[in-house]
């Protein structure tokens, strides 16, 4: 069975989001991303994974594979019928790669990464002086698009969910992108995105308690 | 014919050192990342792409990819033959993208991207106290090994020997990990790799006069 080491509400919301979406069962471990500890059992996130971050993907075969693109990317091949990225070599792969770098780098790793870890207004004032503009490229392309890729659900769209309710707990109101707002809104519909934030979101409650 | 909008040294660096590599011809229009201008006529470089941002990739059928890892994938397949990526399927396919994704977000969006693109010391002084932590991910991975992704070059390193050398124009001293300065120094001895970064120190050099 896989396993997946996450953080409630941090990134590795948009891995159990694929699964789920998937119908793949797993183990879920939960790794306090601050103190690198193994919830489970106490023991050292770096030696699961020596970047200390989530998501971590144990394989079958016990292999660790890690960062969100490659995590999402594997899940979604798993069950190549359900379409959740599309076949490689069709050109809408490389759509999928695009937003998933895209997503990744520019939103969450610009954006959200020192908006959460960076404690001085000095250092977030240039990353939330530039984020309106990285938000205008996913809303222009979404005012005519029901999803980021093809016209099905991609785990880009996973991943773009993620960072959209992030967005909100960074201080940045969705609302100004009504494309963005609404697509929100159609992802968090569906009953396996829900499922996925509702536990998350239950469990970082109790953390935070 | 592919096109390729690049801007001299900037990470669009690491497609044009793919499709070296890969023995592609392409047309190369430099856009000014500053001014987003295209120089060779001085029109508007967001008419390319809205994001303004290098690599814009545009494909035979007019189409335009955007996002290294989407467009350095694109064209190791384009030549399956040379390996330049694993096949997709393949476990290390997956390998490759986890390293695209770290050498992405980690070293260029978190570490290089504030650098150049940030101005005062506060905003600065974050990213550089983290960038030791993330450079000895990679340095520990090529310790035992020559290139990023089993036994041959791919575009991972394409793209992680880019990062590398602009490391030094950002201070950052390299020889503090001999493994990445040993691995710059190889795929620096690479023929297609030296005239690549050749050309685009050359035009570099030749932009700031």
């Amino acid at each position: 069975m896989l396993q997946l080491y996450f953080f409630p509400m941090a990134c590795s919301l948009s891995s159990r989001i694929a699964l789920m979406e998937a119908g793949i069962e797993a183990r879920y471990h939960l790794a306090h991303i601050w103190t690198k500890k193994v919830v489970d059992d106490d023991s050292d996130f770096r030696s699961v994974s020596s970047k200390g971050a989530v998501p971590v993907l144990v394989l079958e075969n016990g292999d660790r594979l890690t960062e969100s693109a490659a995590v999402l990317q594997y899940i979604a091949d798993l069950k190549p019928e359900l379409g959740l990225a599309p076949p490689p070599g069709h050109p809408d792969r490389y759509r999928l790669q695009e937003w998933l770098s895209f997503v990744g780098a520019e939103i969450h790793k610009a954006f959200l990464f020192p908006t959460f870890w960076y404690k001085d207004d000095a250092a977030l004032a240039k990353p939330r002086a530039r984020i309106g503009q990285t938000l205008s490229i996913p809303a222009a392309h979404l005012a005519t698009r029901e999803f980021l890729v093809g016209d099905r659900f991609t785990v880009a769209d996973a991943h773009l969910t993620w960072t959209l309710l992030l967005l909100r707990a960074a201080g940045v109101d969705v609302a100004q992108w009504p494309q963005l707002a609404d697509y929100l809104s159609r992802m968090q519909a569906r009953p396996q995105v829900k499922a996925a934030i509702g536990i998350e979101a239950a469990l970082r409650k109790t953390l935070a308690a």
